[in-house]
């Protein structure tokens, strides 16, 4: 698919920065100035950026120069105490209006609404292929809660179910040891690429979890906080790149960002 | 957007009138002659009017003088003790053949239906997207519950997310000092417009806040009882362009008024 | 508008009468002549008559002679124990497919489901904005309950909602004493029209009451079983049209029906 | 209506023979041969044969030769102990492609959930309107629950409802004696048929049942079990258009079906 | 129907390989090389395999050789504890787009919400008719629960109901003795294939109870998990060819297998 190419460079990677907290997390005032980070980050070199509607919307003239990943679900914020799957809440068409070469959405296999969250996984995954435009779906067994735990098992299983419900790409947790996160990568039959997350100590953790990651077979990141959090999106970004497509180690990058 | 510089002058800043309360609250007896505010408030200046389905249908003949900008949600009144959250009542579509050029929500992080509401609010989004119509979302932390306190910190992350779900324009209380507010404008890629709300005890103190928070960037300003339960709803409208576009001070403005 | 032009005549005023019960309650065996009962509605001078899809398609032949305005809600019955509002059973399209000049719809504010009443009836208000057909909104504070009363404070609000929210007629109550109603009819900006109710005793007192509507402003009358239960709707009708288009007094209306 | 014309013969009276229990009922062995009871029905003379999308697509050749009926509602079955009402299965478009002459639909007013079930009622009643194709609704005081006795005043009641809401034939229950059933007749404006159902006995009871119908005004039966169980389908329907269009005595054709 | 006879061979049979357990249930290790095994069973003789959208979508190319069959529905998954309804996730449409020649859905009489489920089963079936594509139902009384027994009569029942809701074909467990299940067979109109499910305990009684369910009347089977997970899918494929279409004992297709 050619959109699929946009996103994975030659060598079957991609960096993809996320920028799709704020829907409902407070992200100030790190991203004051949301124009300049995304400037910094597509200078670094990202292969693809995914965030909101509204960013999208705002900053269409600097995305242009990139590749979009549109989030399609989303509906909670951190004003609630409410626990709720992941809302549908712009469509595939949307995304193509705005420019997206990529879509994404949750897959909580394990919430109590796991039926909903699932069939509009689904829903969405039949449009993308009606439209060609790939669906990255973040795959996270029992969502952001903490019920059920992201052990290898876990993450495989649910990888799996986002490949088999039609996702073109799986986004999800490093779990275990690099020799068993090569199962994930196996049981997948779509890239995997792996996320960063709110656990990660520091960034040195972070690009040694990466090398492990991309050792394991898995074919990128998407990567949020750790890059647009940081006093350098670009170089941040710069160091993925040069861990995800040139193969340097993870302290090498880690001179990249002092 | 063309729609957008109508409501915006040239300084980037608009006066806007709301007269959106009937949906479901009293409005009586000082909106009996509804026609006639009307057209004070447009006399006044106002660059735009926020009003609902049925007073821009009746008046569509007045509206034709103004910008009108279509309430599209609601559902409750204050005859129910249930409290839900806002209905999106109207599309886009029936704004646009009523002549609007925006429409208006809720925004309402934090209560109990958030993910319903904010939902209808990206819905909401896309279609002005698509047919590149301004949308003002109210973001309300809480919505009119008194659970979620209106602090600076709750309203900059509302404003923030109604600038995320793709809202072209903010319309938010004025919430801390001068200084605090700076950061909710700072935080939000879209304009900035303060509400008057009931809890402003007289005129005077409306116009020293609106003073503060045009000084902490806001765009203008979103009023609507203090206008027409006034009882000459042009002044205060001509007070407001004072204040709004003029750079007069709201001491000044007050004389107006009288 | 021109169908609100049919069933308001040049006088600006309106005899509708109702026959919109059978949805729900038992009409038997006052309507066993339905077609017949319709006749001499009609021959009395009705200016419109409101009704049921079922009585609207059978007896089209008939109705071809009036204006037919279609009730659009229901799905209560006298069977059921259940309180459940109104809900939206026929589309505008479908009033539009038998001829229809006009819809009607229940308006319940203060019921348990308001919000979703609500959203019905700013649903067809849209749509018969759309297709340019006058929709009667019945608004009734409470509902059919009794939790609420229908105070002239909770009729005018209720009334002013029915506008608020788009409709071209508003039939309601008559509440209060002559002058208080004549508050409801300001606040209204579409057309006041007073039902029977099953609260007034006998004819004679529902004369007076629509003599008293109508000096205090009202545009018309929807009257149901005080004409289809009578022996001769006929002259029951004749007599409303006494009342409302003649100027006629209810004692001299009174002696017409006997 | 053309469709009408072909359910109903020119004496204005219709043998329907209805096979539909199969949705949630066990039919078996008795329809091990569904087929050769169908044709057996036809060659019995019946007017139309009321069944399911599953039969009616099977055999749709041996349908050819009869006006089909199609049962747009179900959904429940007797491996369930839940109660739940009808929900709307397949629509009129469906109906119309298998060459269906009629839709029939169930009609609960009194269950818990008749506002749901009359809405759907409703529903199919516009659409049959729109495409010309008469619906067949089956009134039932209650539904298949024993909380709301099937008393004349009640099927009365119940009929009339399927007549407002827009029903071209009611199905009902022969309740009371034929001078009361009388009224149940005259209160319909659409033709009543009566249903056989599992408490008549034997058929014997089933053909007086029937004579006192069509003497209290019925104008045709619409029988299921008491055919397709019996060893003769083509002589109980036989006998029942003896009944119906030949004015045959009970008595007399219980002979033909010996 | 033309996609009808890609399915079943001239003899009226049919070897279905399921492939559709990994939207909800773990499949790994064994299907680590979904396409590896896909050419196996293709290889083997499988007349259909019935495979869920994800590898529909990403193995194409390989299953263009043969005939595909997808579900339609799923939602739930081994990390959930909540029983609830198969979901409708695709449409018949998305099915068509990726070139399949059938379509498949679980129908589970007895669960607590068979009406929903019944009813998007009832969908399905008439989309099924409109395309002119077979639809397989699933029936299975009580669905996964352990409520509703799996007797030759619950079977039955629910074969019977599949049959008369729209399904082309059954696929259901085999219930009984030879004598039994001929019931369930002659009491569906539509052609029934077995299933092996989880509960055979080796693959010699597989085939064993294949035998017994050809000679009962059966058509075929869709068998899932003995194939995949079985170290030579093709020969146990070939086994299956070998005891449908050739009249094979069980014993001589288990010499085949080994």
């Amino acid at each position: 698919m050619e959109r699929m190419q946009k996103i994975f460079k030659n060598d079957g990677k991609s960096v993809i920065v996320a920028m799709d907290h704020g829907m409902g997390l407070n992200v100030l005032p790190d991203l004051n100035d949301t124009g300049g980070i995304l400037e910094k980050i597509i200078a670094g070199g990202a292969d693809a950026i995914l965030t909101t509607f509204g960013i999208a919307r705002r900053y269409k003239d600097i995305l242009a120069n990139t590749n979009l990943i549109l989030r399609l679900d989303g509906g909670t914020t951190q004003l609630s105490t409410k626990n709720t799957y992941p809302r549908l809440m712009y469509s595939v068409e949307d995304a193509l209006e705005l420019g997206a070469v990529g879509v994404a959405c949750m897959g909580f296999p394990g919430i109590e609404d796991e039926a909903e969250n699932l069939t509009n996984l689904a829903y969405v995954a039949a449009a993308c292929n009606h439209y060609q435009i790939p669906l990255v779906a973040e795959m996270l067994p029992g969502g952001f809660g903490n019920e059920i735990p992201n052990t290898v098992e876990n993450v495989k299983l649910a990888s799996r179910i986002g490949c088999e419900l039609g996702a073109h790409i799986i986004k999800t947790t490093f779990a275990g040891e690099v020799e068993e996160f090569e199962d994930v990568v196996k049981g997948s039959f779509s890239p995997v690429v792996v996320l960063g997350g709110d656990k990660v100590k520091n960034i040195g953790d972070l690009f040694s979890l990466i090398e492990d990651a991309l050792r394991a077979g898995a074919k990128g990141v998407a990567i949020g906080r750790n890059v647009w959090k940081h006093k350098n999106p670009d170089k941040v970004t710069a160091a993925l790149v040069g861990l995800v497509h040139e193969g340097k180690k993870a302290e090498e990058c880690l001179e990249l960002v002092k």
